[in-house]
C-alpha cells in the first residue's frame, strides 16, 4: 500500500457520517433496537441486565447501519433487513463479551465491562445466548442464504480471535499475519453485514459482491484506526483504552512498522517489550518510536487506502441517498484518528 | 413423582446399549466422524489441536446416535441426519468447553480438559468456532425447520448455564428450580436432538413431538443418574469426578432430598457447606446424609420415572430395530447409577 492514497486526504471531515445515517434509517434502527431488545429478553434475570448493560451503553450500531443501508439502497424492504440488523449487533456483542473475558479488559464503551461486574463466567454464558438469539433472528427470516453468509462469518470471527490470541507477544508477527487476523476478527462481520444486507434485497450477485468488498474493506480501516488510536491516534491524545494492545503484547501494524523501520536496538526494545514484561516506561517509548517513524501516519495511510477501495466498491450501485450515506461513512472512520 | 415407578426396576441392566445403537448405526456414525472431523478444520492450529482433545477423548457420542435413530425410524435417508448429528455434537462440545471454563474443571473424559492445558481463553474461542461450526453444518441441509429448533436449544441451554451460575451457592435452591436448570442445560439438548432427527425424516408432526419427549425425558434421566454418580451413585463407589458438585456449590437433587427430610441441625449443616465453604470433611458428612435419607436412591427412582416416560414416548412409532435400541437406552442411562 502506498503513503497517501486519493483525494481522501484532503477532503472535509465527515464527523456526522454515522449520524447522518442512522437519521436517514431512524425508522429502521428504532425497528432493531425493539427487536434487539425482544430478543434479549429471557426469565433469567441476570441475562438481559448483563445484555442491557452492553448492548444500551452507546454502541454507534455500524454494522446493523450497513445491513441496512445495503437493503435499502437495494430497494429492499420489509422485516428482513431489520431482523438481520439485529442479528449482525448481537454477534457483534457476543464477541466484545467474549473478547473482554479473554482480553482481561475492565472497561468498555466507558463503563465498567460486563466481566468486571458480573464476572467472566456470566459474561461468557450471556454471549453464548446472544451468539444463540443471533440464530433465532436469522431463522425468523426465513433466509438460508443469509443464515450461511452469518454462519460463516461468526466462524471466521472466532478463527480470528484464536490467531489474535496464539499472536499475543509474539514480537516478530508480521505484516500479512496482523492483516490476516484483523481481516478475519473484524472485516468478516462487516463483510457479512453488508453482503446480508444486498441478499435479504434479493440482490446476491454483484450488488452483494461489491457491499460484502464494501464491508470487508471498511472494516478493514476500521480496524486500522482502532489500532492507531491505541497509541494514540495522530493528535497523540490518548483515549480512554489507549494503551490496551501494548500492554496485552498485541503486535499491531504500527508497532510493525516502527520495529521493522528500527535500528538494531530499536528491535531489541520492541522484541523485549512486545515478547514479554511491559512497564509503563516501555508505553511512552513505544510511542516515541512510533512517531519518529512516522508508523501512525503509515498506518493512518494504509486505512486511508482500504476506505478508498471501500468506497469505490459502490460506484455502480442505484446512486441514492443510502448510497451517499454509506460512501461518507469510510472518510468519518479515517478522521476519527485525527 | 413416586418412589419406584413400572417395571424398569428389576429389568435386566442394559449395560451396552449405546454401543448397541453404535453398531446398529455404524455407517451413519462413521460418516458423522467424518464430518466432524472436516468441519473442526482450520488453518489456526489450535482449533482442531484443542477441539480433537475433547472431541476424541471418547464421548459416546449418545446425542448424535438419538438424531441418528430417530431419522432412521421414521425413514429417513441421506447425508442430512448426519449432518445434524455432528451439529448436535458440536452444539454438545462447544458447551463442555465453556462449562469447563465455568466451573474451573481440571478432568473431562479422564484427560486433563482442554482449559487446563490451553488456557480459558483458547477454550472460550474454540467452544465459539465449534457453536458457529454447528450452524454451517445446520445450513448445509438446507432445511431452515431444524436450524429453528436447534437455534432454540442452543438459547435455551445457555439460558440454564446462567441460572445454574445464579443458583450456586444457593442453599434454598428448590426442586423446581432444579429441574428447571437441568431441563434447559442438559435435557433441551436431547429433546433438539430427537425432533431434529424426525423432522429430518420428513415427520415434524406427532412423530417429532414424540422424539422431543423422549429426547426431553431422556435428557433428564441422564443428569439425574449424573447427579447422584457426583455423590457415588447407589453403589457409593466415587467416580472419577465425584464430588465436584458439592465442591461448586450446586445443589443437585439429592441435596435437595436430604436437606428437605433433615432436622434442623443437618438444615444448618446444607446452609453453611452449600452456602459458603466447604470442607473435604464437609463432603464425607454430605455423603453419609444422602445415605441417611435414602436420597441417592429417591433421585435414581425420578430418574426411572422419566426413563420409563422417554420409553412410552415411542410406544406408537413404527416397531423396528431403531426403536427398541432407542428403547433400551434409557435403562441403560439409569443402570449407570449402579
Amino acid at each position: 500500500m502506498g503513503p497517501a492514497v486519493g483525494p481522501a486526504k484532503n477532503a472535509p471531515a465527515a464527523p456526522h457520517a454515522v449520524d447522518r445515517l442512522a437519521a436517514l434509517l431512524a425508522e429502521d434502527l428504532a425497528a432493531v433496537d425493539a427487536l434487539i431488545h425482544q430478543h434479549m429478553e429471557s426469565p433469567v434475570g441476570v441475562i438481559p441486565n448483563l445484555a442491557a448493560h452492553l448492548i444500551d451503553a452507546g454502541g454507534k450500531r455500524i454494522r446493523p447501519l450497513i445491513t441496512l443501508a445495503a437493503a435499502r439502497l437495494l430497494g429492499g424492504g420489509g422485516d428482513g433487513p431489520r431482523k438481520l440488523a439485529a442479528a449482525v449487533e448481537f454477534i457483534h456483542s457476543a464477541t466484545l463479551l467474549h473478547d473482554d473475558v479473554v482480553d482481561v479488559s475492565s472497561m468498555r464503551r466507558g463503563k465498567k465491562s460486563a466481566n468486571v461486574l458480573w464476572g467472566n463466567s456470566a459474561s461468557v454464558l450471556v454471549g453464548d445466548f446472544l451468539f444463540a438469539r443471533s440464530f433465532n433472528l436469522m431463522v425468523e427470516t426465513g433466509d438460508i442464504q443469509v443464515l450461511d453468509i452469518l454462519a460463516r462469518a461468526a466462524s471466521v470471527i472466532a478463527e480470528g480471535e484464536v490467531m489474535q490470541l496464539a499472536a499475543a507477544n509474539d514480537a516478530d508477527t508480521t505484516r500479512e499475519r496482523y492483516m490476516a487476523i484483523i481481516a478475519a476478527k473484524t472485516a468478516a462481520l462487516f463483510a457479512a453485514a453488508g453482503k446480508a444486507g444486498a441478499v435479504a434485497a434479493g440482490r446476491p450477485g454483484p450488488e452483494a459482491a461489491a457491499l460484502e468488498t464494501y464491508g470487508r474493506e471498511l472494516g478493514l480501516a476500521f480496524q486500522l484506526v482502532d489500532d492507531a488510536l491505541d497509541y494514540g491516534g495522530m493528535s497523540q491524545t490518548m483515549g480512554k483504552n489507549a494503551g490496551d494492545d501494548f500492554k496485552e503484547g498485541k503486535v499491531t501494524l504500527p508497532v510493525v512498522f516502527a520495529r521493522d523501520a528500527g535500528d538494531e536496538g530499536e528491535r531489541a526494545f520492541w522484541r523485549r517489550a512486545m515478547g514479554g514484561e511491559r512497564t509503563d516506561d516501555d508505553f511512552h517509548r513505544a510511542v516515541a518510536l512510533l512517531k519518529r517513524h512516522n508508523a501512525i501516519g503509515r498506518t493512518i495511510d494504509a486505512a486511508r487506502a482500504h476506505a478508498q477501495t471501500a468506497r469505490d466498491a459502490l460506484n455502480f450501485l442505484p446512486a441514492n441517498a443510502y448510497r451517499e450515506a454509506l460512501e461518507a461513512l469510510p472518510d468519518f472512520v479515517v478522521e476519527r484518528a485525527y
